[in-house]
């Protein structure tokens, strides 16, 4: 039988010998590093380990019980944090969206022809228009409506909602309503959104027809971290597309959600692949 | 003999039949239309169309004169305005740069192995330390020196030394001084900068910190027409490039420099070719 | 009631006297030209417009008759051909795919969403795989599998079923049959395939593999019309993306199937639009 | 003072153990780990390691000779294979070129501006063309004229030339003959050149004339090292930028340049930095 493989990945204060401790750890009982990314960021000196492995003697399990014991021992007073991801294990995803369905109905395909690695537990919407297509691929729908004067009431349904789907990574997909800092404070893991401008330019409304009134020959969009200031959490992939003076606000519109649809699914993926550390306001992706 | 060739340039306010009444014109005095872009503004029904002819019966200083005498004539009361340019003319441009040489270093390349449709007139900046490198190529330097106190006796001696040298197009190649509202009318020209970041994110100083900071995925460079609001002029072109992590500040200016290089370079060649049509804050950019 | 507005496509010999003749006769019978564009091929004197009008006084039809009777009197023995698309017809699609469903997914999606301007009559497939999802969409799918030893009855049906559906654009997105010349022939119209490489590189079998083989910096994919060689007609559109020593055959699969989505969704947009001109193996796209 | 700086490049066989190994060696020895890529090819199980590092206590010829007793004692049976590269030492650069000078002048310019990590030795080429250009800058310039009759001994004089400047890195920057295989054995070095080309598509002559002729919508650039089969060597770099139908052979000449330029200096700088391995036909660049 093959071996399990994860992903372990560290993150601490930079000293010199952590990838000596730790490679002799993992060697010394039989986990074999397949592939291994570093960085330490200059201006901090933070330090950042994702190691793909096979573990030859211990289950996971097993290997975890042995992180939990000897890592912080190992090498003390650096502020060491890790993470095991199985690599059978699947995240339950969960897909947040308006009215637009580009961005949903390329991750719904995605997962249908087993693209993502993860379980997509549910769409869930403040308007009813998706749910046909939704469920057309087997998906269940949720809505919850979202009325100015009873917001706080909607956040708490989603909340719950996301809570009895055992949601592990909740996705944006063009979700047009603003998350509330107690929101995002009460799920407390980190939610993926896309942006439909190459961020920091053009954040809040409108971007496509703020950048035709700017007379922009690019635009973009940015896939990041939601944080509580609008449009200002750490990005994680950001593209860019050709105009002209030839594109009016709709065409951008049009032009726009392919780069929409691209970065939102490199996001995704490598979230999934664990792939992203976020540090400050910045992210550290291996990709 | 080959027939003269030339670009006509004409903008005005939107009408049926300027098409057919233009080329009428032009095809019943020997000129053939070689190339033809043409674009409306949809907002406001503004009317570009930029013409490549060879004139076979007349010459250019005939057709000019045709032109003056007819067009306004055959469509009154839309405000035509045209431009024709002699393919033969050879702009005359004067760069201006400060301490960092690749923008200029590129233009002078380009220049000296005959790639732009322009002669060099002479190269000015604020600092000596380009004098070797400009003469080195057989062209003219011009050291005006920017004092804070004395800054409005420096842009006069730029106006008279652009004057004298008979400029047409002016490039800032990362010349670090901000021209002044009176400067820019006295100029009265278009001029073009280069700008290290894709505008509007990032404008003023600094932008690759900025973009840093921000931990951004791609950086980017913008040219642009100088307007009196800092870093807000028309957009000529626009590129980006992918950028991660691992890349501080510094790495970002080094990288950035490539997408300078050659967002400049498109701009001004477009600008020499007569491919660009300046609207509001907007260009028309026909390549 | 707004002008009928419609897509004249105009293509001869090169003259003097084109633009004019043409632009007067539709400026004399109340045609108002909203965008022009026009090509001139160099190496033959092929001349080439597109013209987008509004038909203020004839109605379409009878703009047609006036062209029919007027074009060719008005320019002859310059072999002029010509077609014109009214705006609110809308071109009948049908997809042939096999098992690869990314591309056929991308346009179901955009056609279910309203995004192509066409009408999409069946998906038709050598396999069953595609059937359900296809149903729920709403569209028709018909199963014609291919013997080796029977294509040519295949191909028979296939016409027969084209025929049927009254199919004006026909696209292969990922149909991993050679249409014979035979086929082709009998069909006369473009075909529309999208081919896993950036053509001329690794034409036929398995290019990501070719391309892995090769050790490239870059795989891409590219949209063309078919042509009795294989994967040797006139390219639409094309597309790189970066890849790197990590990635294997499966991964440049994976990232390349966006470069394929995005490339057939370009050629089948500019393709319904009447935006490509067709000449010998090479296109004039104005986009 | 500071701790001195190093590159330590290892491959070998794969076996477990060897990242543990090796950190440990390093970390007992007060060499401290800043950044570190590895990559092991799945297909044959080589590995890949790339370590740059501060040696906080010998001194780097002292850590030459540790690594020289130790690596192979430590793990043996893998075929490892090391070079440890000073960051203080400066390679010796030489350009090779014929008469189209763009890529020539980028990297003369890079270098006179302090951007490449080398000294540029000299240019060498077969015309007298580019002499005053690279006098201008600096550097020594030798002509060796290649006639047909007589390459052997050109080669000979062109090796030669290269020996008694000690050179570490040779670049052909549009050199436009090509080297025998008996030079390339003599010489024995990577050699780095740029095909004008997104190979292997239009390998050999006049590519962007087969561009032209195959009517793609992206033209490229390839750098890559020299093998005795012509434009079949390790791709290190390629980049493609887009065409239309607008673009003849010598607009693709012109704009291919900038790609050209772009790709060249991306591999002479992840070669001077010691960023890439050939394995087979294939390169690994960590950057």
């Amino acid at each position: 039988m093959a071996a399990p493989t994860a992903t372990l990945l560290i993150t601490s204060r930079d000293r010199a010998g952590i990838i000596a401790a730790i490679s002799n750890l993992l060697y010394s009982h039989g986990c074999n590093i397949i592939n291994s990314d570093q960085h330490t960021e200059e201006q901090d000196g933070r330090f950042f380990w994702r190691i793909f492995l096979a573990s030859e003697r211990l289950g996971l399990d097993q290997l975890r019980a042995l992180l939990s014991q000897s890592l912080e021992a190992l090498l003390p007073d650096i502020g060491i944090k890790w993470e095991l991801h199985d690599s059978t294990h699947r995240d339950r995803m969960v897909i947040l969206v308006s009215r637009l369905p580009h961005c949903m109905m390329d991750l719904l395909s995605r997962h249908h022809f087993g693209e993502l690695e993860a379980d997509l537990a549910a769409v869930i919407s403040n308007h009813p228009d998706m749910e046909p297509m939704v469920r057309a691929f087997g998906i269940p729908f949720t809505l919850i409506p979202v009325e100015r004067a009873h917001k706080a009431e909607a956040e708490a349904a989603l909340l719950a909602a996301l809570r009895e789907l055992k949601c592990d990574t909740l996705v944006l997909a063009r979700y047009m309503q603003v998350l509330s800092g107690d929101f995002l404070r009460a799920w407390g893991k980190p939610i993926i959104n896309i942006h439909h401008s190459f961020l920091p330019a053009f954040a809040g409304n409108s971007p496509y027809r703020q950048a035709y009134e700017r007379g922009v020959k690019l635009i973009g969009a940015t896939a990041h971290y939601v944080s509580e200031e609008l449009d200002a959490g750490p990005i994680i992939a950001q593209a860019t597309i050709e105009v002209s003076h030839r594109d009016l606000p709709r065409d951008l519109t049009l032009k726009g959600k392919d780069a929409e649809v691209m970065v939102l699914a490199k996001a995704v993926r490598d979230h999934l692949q664990k792939r992203v550390f976020i540090h400050q306001n910045r992210t550290i992706v291996f990709d």
